[in-house]
């Protein structure tokens, strides 16, 4: 039995006294202890791959700011990598893959499913080892890329201000495009299972770049797939979606029978509230530029949106905390959600 | 007198025979001629700061696409220049600039107003040969940055996934973003009525990081000075506002005095009619990779569109085209516009 089952109260629609709260990329450059040991490494993909390392980064958020959840320090991009595609990380740059999909036949080539999902030994090991450390303390959450954030990095082989290679795909070949997606699916859900019976307590998919769409086509290649995913995992773990940008759908959003869903900052909550209704389970949206303000402007924002979400909320920000965000902020922003009382 | 008075007509509430297109950057590299020019060049700067060579960019799709208005070749950084902050523009990566904007004291420093938006000689000398060139065939847009997109720049000193650096400012020294804002509004007034002077027709004011802020911080950093230049211009000539990916704003956006509202592709269209009203013109908002699909989906995708704005609409789309657009699907996308009839 965990000792802090907050998150997973309010996931599960028990009464808390409070709000948990955890952040998107707690682990990482934010805490000297992180960027001491990243510094001493050949690099990202060698903390991701080592299950030891990636243990270590996990639990340090935990102990450091005392947040009410751990997330296994791990990439969304092993999900290609499980499939054929190899990856590397550029310093500085971010991830980029040496080949990319461009053809019916690459597609094909692809490994999928249990197949693919059952290589990434690490990650798996990784989520062991974290749970034997945290003694219970808090839950564990894993999670997975969505399929259509995925398959962005797989045709464009890196980041993109428009992703207009992986969106061409939609226009010009949506069979080839549903074929990529469906393949992607399937090792996902297999990875997430596997996560699962490995020990994580919660899954989130991210759907970082869901906002480079629009209705028609988000609903078409990125929310059934999501869907897919939730409801293979639902009866095994609580789960949360996150759609970053994905404003358009929310009246689609809402159908995801995901116990929460993740909003980014520029999602109104007055608005939201009244989309979603007061019980469904929300999480975020705190703009992580609000960390670079004063202790005092950080709890004032604590407390409105507090008043403004009400019961039934997650505290986290509405995207990854920025690496160059004080310390010191971030501790006041996780002591300041500790002291509220529904 | 114009030949073509049809987008002028719509921004006055005319009645038009079919809705008048242009396309945010139709003058670029989607046009051969414009390559071919670019090429024999030492860099996009001399372009923009030779008045010839920017009327004849500035022409050439007038002459190739057929499009109903003609929009100036020029940089949104142009107002930090004159405003003293030099700026480079390094290939395949974007602006640069080698100061930026770190204190109260380089606030101070700026120059503003008259004096700053007079330096702009270029600019102005562009705007005349375009003018006595385009003999009168369609109408001239004039165009400005909005101070928050043009206040990124200064302060990121490049692009940015975030604008992390600028929207700190907000945050950690609200009056110091405010008088930076205040100053370049100044320097902005001055620059579109001199551009006016010199004879564009119209003016479009672009908010392109409108999207990473949200509704409170949009409210107050962005909206007040677009509405303060839309104020001081539209005694002069049509206006168009266009905040990109600030559908949080939509509610508030609708009080701004301008003769049209631009949307990004990710507004959904039969919301937006609801929020603004039939009566209010708005413009855009195709995503410009639907110009990667067949020139079948492009005709179906102007026909929805049609049907879904209605009167009252402007056809462009989204976003400035993608470079890479072939260049018969660009002309596919306009002359199934001007095949339309209301």
């Amino acid at each position: 039995m965990l000792d802090n089952t907050i998150l997973l109260d309010v996931l599960q629609g028990k009464p808390v006294e409070r709000p948990p709260i955890w952040i998107m990329r707690q682990a990482g450059r934010i805490l000297p202890e992180y960027r001491a040991l990243r510094g001493s490494l050949s690099g990202f993909i060698e903390l991701v791959t080592t299950p030891d390392l990636a243990a270590e980064v996990t639990i340090q958020p935990v102990d450091r700011l005392g947040v009410d959840a751990a997330i296994i320090f791990s990439d969304i991009l092993v999900i290609p990598e499980c499939m054929g595609l190899h990856y590397e990380m550029v310093e500085k740059q971010g991830p980029y893959f040496p080949e990319t999909i461009k053809s019916e036949q690459d597609i094909i080539a692809l490994d999928t499913g249990m197949s693919a999902a059952s290589k990434l030994t690490y990650v798996f090991d990784a989520v062991q080892e974290t749970k034997k450390r945290l003694e219970n303390r808090v839950p564990l959450i894993g999670f997975s890329g969505a399929p259509w954030t995925l398959m962005c990095y797989m045709v464009e082989g890196k980041g993109s201000k428009t992703f207009s290679k992986a969106k061409s795909l939609l226009y010009k070949h949506p069979n080839l495009a549903h074929l990529l997606l469906e393949k992607i699916t399937a090792t996902v859900i297999e990875y997430l299972k596997l996560k699962v019976k490995a020990g994580v307590d919660v899954v989130q998919v991210f759907d970082s770049w869901a906002g480079v769409l629009d209705r028609t086509t988000y609903n078409e290649f990125s929310l059934p797939y999501i869907k897919q995913i939730i409801n293979a995992l639902k009866d095994d773990v609580p789960t949360i979606a996150f759609a970053k940008g994905a404003y358009f759908s929310l009246q689609d959003i809402i159908e995801i029978e995901s116990n929460a869903v993740g909003l980014d900052w520029t999602m109104d909550v007055e608005g939201i509230r009244e989309v979603f209704g007061p019980d469904r389970v929300l999480q975020g949206n705190l703009d992580p530029c609000v960390l670079y303000g004063s202790n005092e402007s950080i709890a004032q924002r604590v407390l409105e949106q507090h008043e403004l979400f009400g019961k039934n909320h997650i505290f986290n920000l509405g995207h990854g905390v920025y690496p160059d965000t004080p310390l010191d902020n971030v501790i006041t922003f996780v002591n300041s959600v500790k002291d509220l009382r529904h």
